[in-house]
């Protein structure tokens, strides 16, 4: 008997909410980024309400060089997140713990085994998000002064690390703890193995000084949808995080991500495709319209501008009237084309002016935003779960009492239509998202179950 | 009023305990190493004994390539420290934290976002060890085939890495959390400090984003004990770990790191020394003497050779008989030759067969070794107090319930003679050492206090 297919739900935490103007919000608390209570109180909300995980994003660099914009965001001012999600792994017991750790300035083998560490402390809840830094404050941080490499060769090098990643936390075997105490051996020594990893970025040898946790090893996730990320994802990821803000957009998404990933020999339930959504929830259309009013009044133009700049590809746009249009012929950029265009393809077909622009996408950020009744969001988390854009979502609470309004109010919609789990059925965050146990490259295949 | 110079306690914690043989105790647990509730009891059991701190120790690599000694210890089965001390982050309230993260292998500004990301977690009480690594088997892991640099040029990039991050530490002002919701203004951004570190070995900007926590910044622990080791203490340290063996060695070894430290023009009360000791305890005689021989009973040769053979220098003496003596004219190694001219000695002096000399100094490492009544205990930590050999010391528990021995029988004693608190006094790791909140490097003196 399979299980019946039902929506994963993670909470990504943030400190006081994901639109950009949360911490102006009254029940905002005042250093919410790096209090620890907050996010305690946090974390044991969405396990008390059977959440597959809790999630953590992370950048390592102040996000700009403008004082002004700086001085007016909150991105400046957060927990590190292996560090806070290590701790909330001690305050928390079902529910799946996942951090974001870049593989541009870290050496795999730390980075396996902070993991590693991290799904033994938890009892097998742990989960690594890859991403790869691209801006020059990143760079500039970790001795490259010039600008970090290109997308291609980013891409490359992750696709090695997590390659080693994975080796590493292959490399003990389960059942290796003996614990023989009369004849001396603690361990069977032949159940780890030296990875002798040798490539093209990295030569490392192994093996990880840490057993294997319940889980097998830790959920590898991916959150770059580029081509290249995709493909990263469909060879070497377990859950996938996205930024879709329309149904055709995640159809498209989902259908390749999960094509991809097949024709690495892998199952299409072996990816897990989550896209970000900001659900902003009222009992009635009008609550929710207000809730929202009420984040969008605070939204500074500093802080607008500097979103939709930094995403035309670091523009100034300084120099025109917020309630204009944006000027024809904006130079075209390196970077991120895709989210140029999907910008200015918006801004053209709605004719809206700068301000107009940022209020649009800011406030969520480029995700997927939804504001309504219960039933609305339901809706339509349901419609993108039942036609092909979603295993499930990645819940980006807008405002500090966001994730109580979505539990309290969409939660019991989603489970009346039997979408979501009434209590955890597992333990492991692999339990969780129904993934299995990998099997590991060092044992046979006979062997392996 | 000055305050009663005290001894300052912290607890190494050590799986099952410090005696090479503690796993084999019949009190262990059997995955001590990885079993959170453990060291969760070992570090509420310290604060409740109001020790200033708890601390960890590293090592990148299983401890050797040799799979028969591999199989015999427990020292490839350890949660990594600073996961785990942010896990006990969250289940303490009052203890001091300090992990151990080697220069070698770690950006400086991950390490300093690490260790200022706990420290905030912890409400002040993080503490970074540095060490640096030498090992082959540690630079294997890390794209380091041929054997990792020198001792002097490890030395010399650990100097300007110490200097990189508390350069970070200090990047973040107190008081640039503004939290002016009117006006939008979350932080006062000229409070941020780019750090534009051009160095040697390290280019980094800054600023770090987290701002100081209660003690300012985290203390910095040193722990190599070479002329290398103490001159980077003095310049940057704020307290040292370091094993002192006899009255004499502890004199000779805190006469000049204080003399070194004053040198740099600080005061010899800015460096705390904390020589390790490993305490048998029992109510007589007699019984502290049958709870070592427990433990020395369980010691397996494999385990004992392996020791002396790497202090020696990697001789390989498995052709010599156990029961006779260490073979004449044992080559001279490049490594750590103090280290070998100590245990040579030691072995001619009292005329030791191998086997008598591992069982001499394996059980604690190289370690002071006392096992005796509390008393005795008391008397010989007094002294070494007392007599200008240390500050505090950071107990090594030899067996499952050594902590429990320790607190139990020999802190009443200490308590007797004045020489250690009844509760806290502080809230912070500095508070516990008596350490005051260093001068901010980005700030004018005259505003700093």
């Amino acid at each position: 008997m399979t299980r019946k297919r039902q929506i994963s739900l993670g909470a990504f935490l943030h400190p006081s909410g994901h639109h950009v103007a949360a911490w102006r919000h009254p029940d905002a608390e005042p250093d919410a980024g790096v209090n620890l209570a907050n996010y305690t109180r946090l974390a044991r909300l969405a396990e008390s309400a059977a959440f597959d995980l809790v999630f953590l994003a992370d950048t390592v660099a102040v996000p700009s060089e403008e004082p002004d914009y700086v001085s007016r965001t909150t991105r400046a001012t957060l927990f590190e997140p292996l560090t806070l999600i290590s701790a909330l792994a001690a305050v928390t017991e079902r529910i799946g713990l996942i951090a974001t750790v870049s593989t541009s300035f870290n050496a795999p083998y730390n980075l396996a085994r902070y993991f590693a560490s991290l799904d033994l402390l938890s009892g097998g809840r742990a989960g690594w998000n890859l991403v790869t830094s691209g801006s020059r404050l990143e760079g500039e941080n970790f001795n490259d002064l010039e600008g970090y490499v290109s997308h291609e060769e980013r891409y490359a090098r992750a696709a090695e690390y997590a390659d080693v990643v994975q080796g590493l936390w292959d490399s003990w075997e389960d059942g290796a703890i003996l614990d023989d105490r009369a004849s001396g051996r603690y361990l069977d020594a032949s159940k780890l193995h030296r990875l002798r990893h040798r490539g093209r970025y990295f030569n490392v040898e192994g093996p990880l000084g840490i057993p294997p946790s319940a889980q097998g090893r830790p959920v590898l996730v991916q959150a770059g949808s580029s081509p290249s990320g995709r493909d990263l994802a469909a060879k070497s990821a377990e859950a996938v995080f996205t930024a879709q803000r329309t149904l055709a957009d995640a159809q498209e998404f989902y259908g390749d991500v999960k094509e991809r990933t097949r024709r690495y020999g892998r199952s299409a339930d072996d990816i897990r495709i989550l896209p970000g959504v900001f659900p902003v929830v009222g009992r009635t259309e009008e609550e929710a319209r207000a809730k929202f009013q009420v984040l969008q009044d605070l939204v500074h133009p500093v802080v607008g501008l500097n979103y939709i700049q930094s995403h035309l590809g670091g523009v100034d746009l300084s120099g025109y009237p917020l309630d204009g249009p944006l000027p024809e012929n904006l130079p075209k950029t390196e970077g991120n084309r895709s989210r140029q265009e999907i910008l200015l393809d918006l801004a053209r077909k709605r004719n809206l002016t700068i301000r107009e622009l940022y209020l649009e996408i800011a406030g969520a950020r480029g995700h997927w935003q939804i504001v309504g009744t219960p039933v609305e969001v339901a809706d339509a988390l349901e419609s993108y779960f039942r036609e092909g854009g979603a295993d499930g979502f990645n819940i980006m609470p807008p405002h500090p009492t966001g994730l109580d309004d979505f539990i309290e109010l969409v939660l019991p919609e989603l489970r009346r239509r039997g979408l979501f789990r009434e209590g955890y059925e597992g333990d492991t965050l692999r339990d969780h998202l129904g993934l299995h146990k990998p099997a590991n490259r060092f044992v046979a295949p006979a062997a392996a179950e």
